[in-house]
């Protein structure tokens, strides 16, 4: 991802952002700067450090800042912190700021957010803090974000913009540009022209591209896209995600249970979404659960527990396994030592597997009508490297302890192992997804329990019968 | 990702897309259809499947086709091959797909792309069958297509747009509007008008948005969004991705080293870029190279040997290190059983500390100045888990084998070994992305390596000092 661009050194001087690293990571440097001042109470200093910034880097550096610097830090800038950091920054750092915020300056701060964005900063306070920071916005928008609350959370709901432009398909272009002008509040961000019918039901999208490149008298009509993705309101944020990238689209109206528009998501939120969910579906992998790197150490120590916890269940049913043949291990005790390569090997393919599956069904590739093709492929795969790796790993056992017969019973046990690891890593997602749970959570722990118990009573289990 | 969406059962009634499922998958009924009727060899079947599906939803459905069917299916559709196709497949079907078709039908399907998706689609040909394909184009695409070619894979030279909307910040919006409605090749999709010096250096971006909602006379400089982020064309697209993702931009322009402007990245394409970096570092992870669901099992046994090579070396490895402690397993043959327990627990830490570590990289959030603190942050985290899961891992030991001397060597080793799984879960990630590579690349196998050695050898050894 940070290759060093040596063939671009005045990339920084070219775009004309001197803060920014090449890689366009916020310069370290900045962080420091700001950090000083912060301790030393240097409101100039601070200001200095962080006026020229982008919302999204100010609420990164906030999150590089430790506990009470960053509280300091926010303090002294005061009433000149851009709102929009307060949607950047990270679940606890929010906290963090919300708390060091004058009440007068976040109120002010929250009536300056989109009121989605303020139902995000606002749904994990306590019910007080919330109807405090709720209190000091206009009525019509604290009803906007109440009604936003009502989404659950990750839906198309919540991710939608709710300041959009509409149009009855029968107006003109010239009727369109004349209304967009005399708007007093355009919104600034939009993509499309949604057309409606009466009942406010979507009827078609008009790129603007196309308004501005036609004649007054064209019909918006005639100018509308050929497709149009409908989302429902609680749509979640991962089929919309989905939708945004397979259909490469500008934006799609959100529409209530009576199919009336409520609101516009942009593809600019949506790539968000699809960030956010590849994080989710890559954690959840590894066994991490909603985690991010500003967390503090007993709140990431508690949140790993639990997969630690069931991973220590899985590792003492291998261990039990094991067990049934300590006479086995007592007699050749080569049989410890190499145990731990076909469980090991076994564990590796599985995750390979896994990882290619678990994507291919978030990218909907994997589907009933390939998927026994999948699995007869995945289960040849498992075989193929299952000869290759059984061929290698006996030729190192009969160099290490001269014996054939070992080796050939850790061969048979490397080709089951590694077929047991194919089979887990495609039909374990495939079970999950069926059964409506998100096949990333079948993660390393559970598909290396299957290699573990196999590969340990494959491998003992031949060796206590052929070799014993 | 697909949780069944119960509570909008009518979500493919409410958007008139009858076809498709309520998560946007494909309908399998559909990919049924169209097997069968290539394999009758109907082209009226094939195309009624197939008729009104988008260019993406269509190259899914070949993608999970088998190979002779594909041909088939790809055969009937003939001249009727929405050419956008193309670039919406996987490598290896591209190729089946392009070998399918009629030569006339490529190169006529080919002239209707954009050069830069031209460039994707042939880049992998041999040149023999690359040069046929340009033959067919118009010289100036040609050219487009071999400059694109000119530009590294994965840069942002490759995916940016060359149709753009240029004007010199004097222009006024009537000056605007008047330009665009006399243009004849103006683009389909662009979201911003590039402000550019005579140089044809980019000085802002102005949104159509804006232009639409200004009288005439405002002139386009008044207009012009207060960030632009310019791209190199050399850019790597992860970080294209991420400048996208991070400053939700709908647009970009692209410059050469002479900082002319010479393409623009629209959003669309961006979150393409960011979907297949996710795709990529979630199979590095997991020692998977750059992989798809529709690769043959060769190929795909092929491309995860070496992973599992690697995996190999090091589990012979660990091998070695229980190999130095025979005698006391063979005195303790409970040594045997248990130590699988230590070696797993570690495995699983540090692969969750890996997956926030890598995540972090990606996202700009790890960096020099925060560095120090994650480091002792995931030694703490470590440590606190160890120490938790030493007293449940010694507890179980005592009752199992009933000697409280093995349960306080068990529960010694689980401190040291969740610790060095901290600190390889986060250095190891680190290391690689200072020295240039892609911290991916750590992957499990890495990673697992130490906890393995460090897991056996601190069981092992303690268990020979105390015990024997």
């Amino acid at each position: 991802m940070t290759q060093p661009e040596d063939e671009t050194p005045d990339a920084a001087a070219t775009d004309g952002e001197g803060w920014r690293e090449e890689d366009w990571g916020l310069d370290p440097a900045l962080v420091a700067a700001c950090a000083e001042g912060a301790e030393a109470g240097d409101r100039e200093a601070v200001l200095a450090s962080v006026g020229d910034l982008h919302a999204a880097d100010l609420a990164d550096l906030l999150e590089q800042l430790d506990h009470a610097t960053r509280a300091e830090a926010v303090r002294l800038i005061g009433p000149d912190l851009d709102p929009e950091v307060l949607s950047e920054l990270e679940d606890d750092v929010r906290d963090d700021v919300l708390a060091a915020m004058d009440p007068a300056h976040l109120a002010a701060a929250v009536g300056e957010l989109d009121p989605g964005d303020v139902a995000y900063v606002v749904e994990d306070l306590d019910p007080e803090a919330q109807g405090r920071v709720l209190e000091g916005l206009e009525p019509v928008d604290r009803t906007a974000v109440q009604q936003a609350l009502t989404y659950p959370e990750y839906s198309a709901g919540r991710l939608m913009r709710r300041d959009f432009v509409t149009a009855p398909p029968f107006w003109t272009v010239g009727d369109m540009i004349d209304r967009m002008r005399a708007w007093e509040d355009l919104p600034d961000q939009f993509h499309d022209v949604v057309l409606v019918d009466p009942a406010m039901k979507p009827v078609a999208l008009v790129p603007l591209s196309r308004i501005m490149g036609s004649p007054r008298a064209r019909s918006l009509e005639a100018l509308k896209r050929d497709r149009m993705e409908v989302l429902e309101a609680e749509e979640p944020q991962a089929d919309v995600a989905y939708a945004f990238n397979q259909y490469h689209m500008a934006s799609a109206p959100v529409v209530d249970a009576a199919g009336r528009l409520v609101g516009v998501v942009l593809m600019e939120d949506a790539m968000e979404a699809l960030d956010e969910e590849a994080d989710e579906d890559l954690k959840r992998l590894a066994g991490v659960g909603d985690e991010s790197l500003s967390d503090k150490v007993a709140e990431i120590a508690r949140r790993r527990f639990p997969w630690l916890a069931v991973n220590l269940c899985t590792a003492v049913l291998a261990s039990m396994v094991i067990g049934q043949f300590e006479d086995a291990i007592g007699k050749i005790v080569a049989l410890a030592v190499l145990m731990p390569i076909v469980a090991s090997m076994g564990g590796n393919a599985a995750t390979q597997t896994l990882a290619v599956a678990v994507r291919a069904i978030a990218t909907r590739d994997l589907t009933p009508a390939n998927m026994w093709r999948i699995i007869a492929r995945e289960t040849l795969v498992g075989f193929a490297n299952g000869i290759v790796f059984a061929i290698l790993v006996s030729a190192v056992a009969v160099v290490w302890f001269g014996d054939p017969w070992l080796g050939a019973v850790l061969a048979a046990a490397m080709v089951i192992n590694l077929l047991a690891a194919g089979l887990a890593g495609i039909l374990i997602p495939i079970a999950l997804d069926r059964a409506g749970a998100d096949p990333a959570l079948a993660s390393g722990t559970f598909v290396t329990t299957v290699t573990d118990v196999v590969g340990f009573f494959a491998f003992l289990g031949l060796a206590a019968t052929v070799l014993l």
